[in-house]
């Protein structure tokens, strides 16, 4: 059996899809973002502005998260050494369950490796604490709660279309009453831009007796007057069972949380493997973290800029007659609607222009909206936003893309 | 329905069965590894000597390593931004994964956000790439490589009794011949501390044209001239086809990775989604893993120290007449056979010695195997392992813990 054969034809599958991702080998400018080298395959290296980084406020070169991060290592070092249990729970992994829990307003925070793991872990261990546990999946969540999703039962796992409200009432009266619920959504989709109607999911929640689980990693740093998210700005955080956040983007660093009644923490913290059987977070990543959520709990004026910058660029692109897609958020995408057009742009940006944005492509997005997908902070400038809209014009142009009409997709 | 029942009902079980963890608040001290700050609850603390790191050549203070990442950090950064597709990939990413496929001799490296992902991705992902795969697994593979295999259909997976090559040959030859076939097993198994015989084991994959898959997370950077684990050491790691590590143990940092064959690494990487959809490792993680995987690569004698530490320990141990567990490799288990002892003797030890060890107990072993598990690190001098061995010696006497014979378990 020539197992390099099967290895093969998988890629080449992913090629015929014209899926097949080259990873940009980029190295950021502290100081300076979204300034970055990208260093070609040959070698050879060029300046570049970053536009799509997840890092959406800047906070990763922010001088009290470094500090923070520095300290720590002259402290104690790089690893922690250790599973939580097993001599890997370091007094800054403490204080920053402590921060988290009281950013989202619970009684206790869990923090897991990443925001995946998070996800992962949090969710197919709910089945385990909570027999017969059904679960409503709002269709567009994210890989990491589908996998998490896909431990239960096929029986268990029923999935409404995306934000479709009356959808999910009619898949929670279908169900047993006796049994237990989880409806697992999350705020901000990061690919199309939109939020749910968090008061709406909670109420139809409560009103069939169903526990709620809320991913907020694209918002938690950018939205609420503290940085918690929209459960924080639509004023729901505290009717929301379990709270799920990364640290690895607005807040600039990496690893993944909930936050919930202690006794929910607790019971995840005590069944999770893939919390229990894993090295803890670095002690250096846990004091960036805190010293990051800590900032942007009190710089409000932050997401004031981000938000100004966002809608300024959708201003732009609209006024160009270009065909960004209907985001009521931070998130600016731009339709395309074909793979290999898609990654052209992307690659001809990035050669010609200086300007690095990834293509969207199936099956992150489904296939006929494959899309730029860009996000400005706080340090995009103006004149970084008419460059890029220049760029656009013309490859738009050239290509013969549609530019309005593609809105609806 | 009340939840929180739920949700207390399983933590009364963890508690029940004695296996309710407790976190030890730790701050390690860098530079004097492994001495470390103890925080009580009450907020108090006491200076303790740290007796179960899996830090085991004390890389985590390394000053080359901490070098290598303040100056990441002041370079780049803290957090990535981004998935290693979506702006995540740093010039540290692709110098490590270069760093990794030297190290073990392959043509590629993948990394991942931590040991447990890159099994639990790698294996689950084998899955789709090999379509009617059956994986056959030792009965000992840790929890995140059962979670991936777990991907499988239950005719997908065989579990072959712990390092028992017999067992192993009769699966072998029950499955069809025209199925791809993995055989999953790891170098040094961490509870024990007993090795596979990788010769056999890879004689055996081969004759029935089986794959290997070999996880060598307690072996990297202590086995082998340049510390590329076990089948480096027994001169088998070109003939293994999938290696997989970690860079949260013996490299002193966080990390997953597998290296093998190009086209082997490039099919997961299309195809895993743990790998796929996540932030990617910290610029300064990476930086401070490569420094260390270097430094390791060229100093043989820290291997040797460490492996003398280790066999100094069981010396005293033996001589004492304490029951140390026949470990071959740098691990030394201590049977207790009792999970209330051994919790009771661990906590004695923190609270009256300043020694930590965590009690190892069901499920991590089997019921009547628990453990103490001491990880003498190269740092560990004399005088702490006499005063160990003391404070053992004590508190057998005083729990009238069988001495001598537990040995067999």
């Amino acid at each position: 059996m020539d197992y390099r054969d099967a290895f093969r034809s998988a890629l080449e599958k992913v090629r015929s899809e014209g899926r097949y991702r080259v990873f940009a080998d980029l190295k950021r400018h502290r100081g300076e973002f979204p300034r970055a080298t990208w260093t070609r395959d040959d070698g050879t290296s060029a300046d570049v502005v970053v536009w799509c980084s997840n890092d959406y406020l800047g906070q990763g070169q922010n001088p009290l998260v470094l500090d923070a991060m520095h300290q720590a290592i002259e402290e104690a070092g790089a690893g922690s050494g250790g599973t939580r249990n097993i001599s890997g729970t370091t007094h800054y992994h403490v204080e920053l369950e402590r921060e988290l829990a009281d950013l989202h307003g619970k009684e206790a925070a869990l923090l897991f490796t990443s925001g995946y793991v998070s996800n992962e872990a949090s969710l197919s261990t709910l089945y385990k604490i909570l027999p017969g546990l059904i679960v409503f999946s709002d269709a567009l969540n994210h890989n990491s709660m589908i996998s998490g999703i896909r431990a239960g039962a096929r029986e268990q796992r029923k999935v409404f279309r995306h934000n479709d409200l009356e959808h999910l009432e009619e898949l929670l009266a279908a169900a047993p009453a006796d049994v237990p619920k989880l409806v697992a959504f999350e705020s901000v989709y990061s690919m199309d831009g939109d939020i749910a109607d968090l008061p709406a999911m909670v109420a139809l929640a409560k009103k069939y007796g169903a526990m709620t689980y809320l991913d907020e990693v694209h918002a938690v740093g950018m939205y609420g007057p503290r940085g918690a998210g929209v459960a924080e700005r639509d004023g729901v955080m505290d009717q929301i069972d379990i709270i799920e956040g990364t640290l690895g983007k607005a807040f600039g660093v990496m690893g993944g949380y909930i936050a919930a009644d202690a006794v929910i923490v607790d019971a995840i913290r005590s069944w999770a493997d893939g919390f229990i059987f894993t090295t803890s977070l670095p002690p250096a990543l846990a004091a960036g973290a805190v010293a990051s959520i800590r900032y942007l709990k009190e710089h409000d004026e932050i997401r004031a800029a981000h938000q100004e910058r966002s809608a300024s660029l959708k201003a732009r692109l609209i006024k160009a007659g270009l065909p960004v897609m209907p985001s009521v958020c931070h998130i600016v995408p731009v339709l395309v609607g074909d793979a290999v057009h898609c990654k052209m742009i992307s690659d001809i940006l990035l050669e010609e222009h200086g300007i690095y944005v990834q293509p969207i492509n199936y099956p992150t997005v489904p296939r006929g909206t494959e899309r730029l997908r860009f996000t400005p902070s706080p340090a995009h400038t103006d004149e970084m936003m008419d460059r890029l809209v220049e760029a656009l014009e013309t490859l738009w142009v050239h290509c013969n893309i549609e530019r309005v009409g593609g809105v609806a997709a």
